[in-house]
């Protein structure tokens, strides 16, 4: 299933989307999403299953919510070589807070009295649909409700600048999710995915999650040692090569620019960018 | 007013403490305080007045989930000097993850596979009421709902060999918050109040909010320029001279240990710590 979270008029509808088209969920208007997948995977596929009426006029909006962000860091071998750093021995976690995401279509605002080198990280975000703490790898896989594609949008100088990393990444609308959650069983492996970034039409970000250093059942049984993944929770699982960045000479995203980010069998997230008004 | 939640049998009630005792607001059972928060200092006023149904055997639990948790290092002149730190040109921020929050009474418990070096900090925490976006530090205080202690627990080996310090600051259990929310009325100068950390009933931390490098109003105002500071987040300010770390011997909390951090005008959060079962 492909699910996502629908404005019509002022309602949000949590919804399912078949070949374009969208479907309301059976459940009252303003139940969020995350909330739909902590019911778990058999009341998911019920609820879209019994989801005929379609809503016309639907927008698409950010699929939900999450509790909290959990993010990690230099995951893609590409990556890595191109930032020049070392190999990381396990992986290094960083927060987003849930007040930066933003859904498709939406803008990402550059406040350039804050910043002025603002990057673009396609990303496999995992959505956590059941409590995982102390899982193993496979009851860690067995916890994700869907994935979705995430762009974790950086302040290279505010992320460098500060040594940690929680205001670079974590301006408003820094945090693109979206446009649908795919449940596991449409994703197939996770490791096997090809993901891209397009930046005003061109090709920046081409890459495969098979580049991960550690994949997401690693990811998520290595979180799930330290703190408690909870239903609604998203884990953002690293970017690969093509940063702005790290090319020469260096680029940044500028007000007028389109940024997409898409993941196989997921989709496309496309946000343009503006200034602060 | 002295604001928080407490636990009868199965419900959780958004209540006003007053000597000691504690009074039910009139609000349906599982209304968390930040929603009553984000109703304005106003209706909370009319609430707490208007409780006048005593609730027995009321058991006081984490006053509120917070929505973010923005958390500061280094703010503190007398910490600073004892870290043998620079002085930070800017506030430093780091997160904590609302899955972190314990409250009073509950156990901090570490789990020696991770690590070994498990440290205090008492912090005076500001609880958001309204939303803060590009506020001025007057502003910033008149958004403040109320104001309660905060255990910032951190695991040292993990923050340091991380780097970024997220994994190491929200193990389980690692954010007491508590034990009540005190409104900005009853605080008064948010900079001219006592903090300190008792361990096993000695005194290890022991300075005043008057030792902050930047203050609440400035903090806060700062975070609001990055991004939005909403309803029910919470602020942690920073802790003082006194932590375990940095003594010499070197010093962490380990199980049996009991932990209490205060703050002057809000109350003492106790923690028994206890290893993983």
């Amino acid at each position: 299933m492909r699910l996502g979270t629908v404005r019509v008029g002022e309602d949000r509808l949590a919804a399912v989307e078949r070949e374009g088209r969208w479907y309301a969920l059976g459940v009252p208007a303003g139940t969020p999403l995350e909330a739909v997948l902590a019911a778990g995977a058999g009341e998911v596929a019920r609820l879209a299953a019994s989801a005929t009426e379609q809503v016309e006029d639907a927008v698409p909006v950010a699929p939900l919510r999450p509790g909290k962000i959990v993010a990690i860091g230099l995951n893609y071998l590409d990556h890595i070589r191109e930032a020049g750093m070392d190999k990381p021995e396990r992986p290094l976690m960083f927060a987003k807070f849930p007040s930066s995401v933003i859904g498709p279509g939406d803008e990402i605002v550059i406040d350039d009295e804050l910043t002025e080198r603002v990057d673009w990280e396609v990303e496999l975000a995992a959505v956590i649909g059941s409590p995982l703490r102390y899982a193993s790898e496979r009851e860690a896989l067995a916890g994700v409700a869907g994935y979705t594609v995430a762009n974790d949008v950086s302040a290279r100088d505010l992320q460098f600048a500060d040594g940690q990393w929680t205001r670079g990444k974590n301006l408003d609308t820094f945090c693109p999710l979206g446009p649908v959650v795919v449940t596991p069983d449409e994703i197939g492996d996770p490791q096997a995915l090809a993901l891209r970034t397009v930046v005003n039409g061109e090709t920046v970000q081409n890459s495969t999650t098979a580049e991960m250093l550690f994949g997401v059942a690693e990811l998520l049984s290595y979180c799930s040692r330290a703190f408690t993944l909870e239903p609604g929770d998203v884990v953002l699982t690293g970017t690969p090569w093509g940063c702005g960045e790290f090319m020469t000479p260096r680029r940044s995203l500028r007000p007028g620019d389109v940024v997409e980010v898409s993941v196989e069998g997921i989709g496309t997230l496309r946000n343009p960018v503006v200034g602060r008004r």
